[in-house]
């Protein structure tokens, strides 16, 4: 068992992914979740380019991590300059971490044509800014930006900037994959050889996934030698992202069993996955390794057959382990087991040939052949089988909507609906306009019951598709809409079928809403 | 330079992804498309466990296939059962392709605990099937089942398994990753030692990505000695989806110079993993390494910089190589190829360097920049090109729409569409009903152009999709509409893009008709 250190960069490197922009208080979000997981370290920012993570950084003194150490980042001194008279320098001090992270160049290429200073230079630049910070108490780390690619072209010099890194204090090297682009099998090798020339350093590594391999080559340096893994929640970054720490960490503590301060709470990483998504304003991978709501998905009905005699048979891990939750897709295939399954997760239990199961599987078939598909929509599913076994209420009754859009002579465009609920007897009649037609009608619905169930404020709509089953048909064709609602602690799928799009959408939308508010219910009695 | 054989199973692997469901004709387009990328083998489908399955084989050994062989794939004889009363196995046989591939099991615990034989009979399983096939004159390739997991719990009975294929006359004996949870390291070792006591065998590669390796796992395979490599486009799979074909292929050709049938069609790769996910109707992943929208998209400073200085710097190849585009998040820098060869197609020849292409470019930019998407809408790239090339004439004016869906207290729907159209000078006012608000405006604009131009009589929309561009604003998010027309010539994809559903379809069924009504002006001309 060997101790792995995980390194965070979400809030640096996977702030820089396209569409990701956080605020001073995401960031604090992230950084307390990221704590609670139990990450070594925690890379919050860089101080020098960005006024915001200065904020940032004070905020943290005061309020104090419980288990992780936050780094500040920052890159060598500017040519010239000393490191005391160079102001990006100066405001790392200011972060008032005790730990501070610095890169600089090792490939020689980027030396000669981006820096534009001798190679000399570069390696005083790295020596300087590093003894720099030692002195002032700093615990440095020094990342080494395009190590692989500079090995491959010059090797020895590559390894000089490691020594100039260490050689000045630095506590641990860090080898960088920074174009994304590095095979393997390259991986492998090349941090092996490191390793046996620089026989007392601690090895980091840092990887992008331009290849699709970032995963697979931070768990191979760590099989080679490396002690420190740097990465992000979800694979956030800037590009095609950095190596997904969801990933790596099962990875190194299921099947390396290396030691990690996080392998004790493994079984949080699929709510933080979540969670970082939501802060972050992105919609999780569903087929995300481990932690996406796919992961352990079964569709193929000879799958789902073997999965009943052995859950190892389709599975690599079991899926509690990661705090992730086995599926069985109820398609055609998959029959009556996914029914009995959702039922056990309403706590129902039902008897393989009970006539209620029966029941309830001709009427999934029936639905299903209508065009229903509840293998994308467990949600809905799920309040089928509640209709179906007493277990569900009724929050609102409709009496009844109309959705208008019109497009005026001078091209202006309208959508408006209007709706009329009742809700414990009291009428709610109002209206709405919406960017659609289907905006429109889900603003009006929330408008209608806000005031009735308040708790709807804390979920949103966050993706939404639409699938034409019998496409011959052309524009009367019957269409699926599945939409899928989030809020901080779950996402749901429901969907709605119908020859009439704002109707299918409307199915989807109440069923979202009534989920939501059945799960809110259901979470109350618990804790009752 | 070491030949690889690139072996798709989009259509039948691929079908396995939550939330995939193809269609025959879904299946004969990406089937096409497969085909033009020149992948050596197509996974066609399980015929002997799915209707639609054998319908496609059956209609694609009409139409035939260019470039790639077609696979059937099914499951070894049951047991107690000779392969010529089988059904599942007949099935194959009457798929009619040269090429079948067989899975069969591989890991002891699997034929002990699921399967429930004899480990001996297993064997005879495995190597009656492929015996029988070969007889009947086909070439088959034998997919051993989790024998990455099986190699690991009894080495010597998974290495059997490949035996009696081999034995038995395969050609190739694929080694899966089933359950997808295996380290690289243990591939490269394991894949070795398989080469070394199978030497004459011809080895393949088959993974699953729920470790985040799949596409580290198989170029490494291909590094420690396999031939073949089995995946999907875009990685779909179930779980967390099968081996991402387009990450695996670029880095076979340009990382490992290895010669692969569709190392030529490299460029159109991008095109396909973007038409592949349109017509599964998933949303491309932005940060999907090689092919993604965000894959050569840079945002640091820093980094915008330095790739001004050389593009080397911060990109491990030119997305060119692929047929991406390199972002700098808001000039985009998009080809001029795509123009030039549209114009052609309409007689016009444009200059590379010309004022006309320059203004082109940068209105097809700024409208993929707003959500347009023309690589799946070529009908309605043409009609752009011809209003700005004036190759273009109105056939009618609209003066305004106005689309009402109610839901009334009785439950009954009533979509109706009220449209003013202006042709020639005569104003025409209609209304329709419809099965939806889309369907209603298809009906009035059809009913109001009709007496003006009665060839519209004989096209109909043949498809319909929606796809959400920017998911996260769920119900106001921005929509994009593909609609598909056929008339007995020809097919054409038309699309619009707006918030609201109603307008975007609006936009592609104004397109439809108009790239209709030209059509058959342009062949009058010629016939004349």
């Amino acid at each position: 068992m060997s101790r792995v250190f995980i390194y965070d960069t979400t809030l640096r490197d996977g702030a820089q992914t396209e569409g990701i922009s956080y605020s001073v208080s995401d960031k604090l979000l992230i950084a307390r979740k990221l704590d609670f997981l139990g990450v070594d370290f925690i890379e919050g920012g860089w101080p020098g380019s960005n006024p915001k993570d200065l904020e940032f950084f004070h905020k943290l003194k005061v309020e104090k991590l419980k288990t992780s150490r936050l780094v500040a980042f920052g890159s060598t001194r500017r040519k010239g300059r000393t490191p005391s008279k160079d102001p990006i320098v100066r405001a790392l001090v200011d972060a008032g971490t005790e730990y501070i992270t610095i890169f600089g160049k090792s490939w020689d290429l980027h030396v000669n044509q981006v820096l534009k200073v001798s190679l000399d230079e570069n390696l005083k630049m790295i020596s300087d800014t590093v003894r720099y910070l030692c002195k002032r108490g700093k615990r440095v780390f020094f990342d080494a930006e395009h190590f692989f690619d500079g090995y491959r072209d010059n090797a020895e010099y590559a390894l000089k900037t490691l020594e100039a890194a260490l050689s000045a204090g630095a506590e641990t090297v860090v080898m960088c994959d920074t174009n994304g682009g590095t095979l393997t099998s390259d991986i492998s090798r090349i941090v092996a050889e490191v390793k046996q020339q620089t026989t007392k350093a601690k090895l980091g590594i840092h990887t992008h996934n331009d290849n699709g391999m970032a995963v697979a080559n931070s768990v191979t340096a760590v099989q080679a030698g490396c002690v420190q893994v740097q990465g992000t929640i979800n694979g956030y970054g800037e590009r095609c992202g950095n190596a997904d720490l969801c990933a790596i960490i099962p990875s190194l503590v299921l099947r390396l069993n290396s030691e990690c301060s996080c392998g004790k709470r493994l079984r949080e990483l699929t709510e933080v996955s979540r969670y970082v998504s939501e802060v972050s304003n992105m919609k999780q991978q569903d087929n995300q390794p481990y932690v996406g709501s796919s992961a352990f998905s079964h569709k193929a009905g000879v799958h789902i057959n073997a999965m009943l005699k052995t859950p190892r048979s389709y599975e690599h891990i079991d899926p509690e382990t990661v705090g992730n939750k086995r599926k069985f897709l109820s398609s055609e295939l998959a029959g009556k087991t996914g029914i009995l399954q959702k039922a056990g997760e309403i706590s129902c239990q039902l008897e393989k040939d009970g006539k209620n199961t029966k029941k309830l599987h001709q009427l999934v078939q029936r639905m299903e052949l209508d065009g229903y598909q509840f293998e994308a929509a467990g949600a809905s599913l799920e309040l089928v089988l509640r209709k179906s076994l007493g277990r569900y209420r009724k929050f609102f009754n409709l009496e009844g909507f109309r959705v208008i859009v019109e497009r005026r002579s001078d091209g202006r465009l309208i959508s408006e609906a209007t709706i009329k609920v009742n809700v414990n007897g009291v009428d709610e009649h109002t209206a709405s306009e919406g960017d659609g037609p289907v905006n429109a009608l889900d603003n009006a619905l929330r408008k209608a019951l806000m005031d009735f169930y308040p708790e709807l404020g804390d979920m949103h709509l966050s993706d939404f598709k639409v699938r034409v089953i019998d496409s011959k048909a052309g524009t009367a064709a019957k269409v699926r809409v599945f939409i899928e609602s989030q809020d901080k602690k779950r996402s749901w799928w429901t969907l709605g079928v119908s020859e009439n799009i704002i109707q299918a959408s409307w199915q989807a939308l109440v069923d979202s809403v009534e989920y939501k508010l059945l799960q809110e219910r259901e979470e109350k009695k618990i804790n009752e």
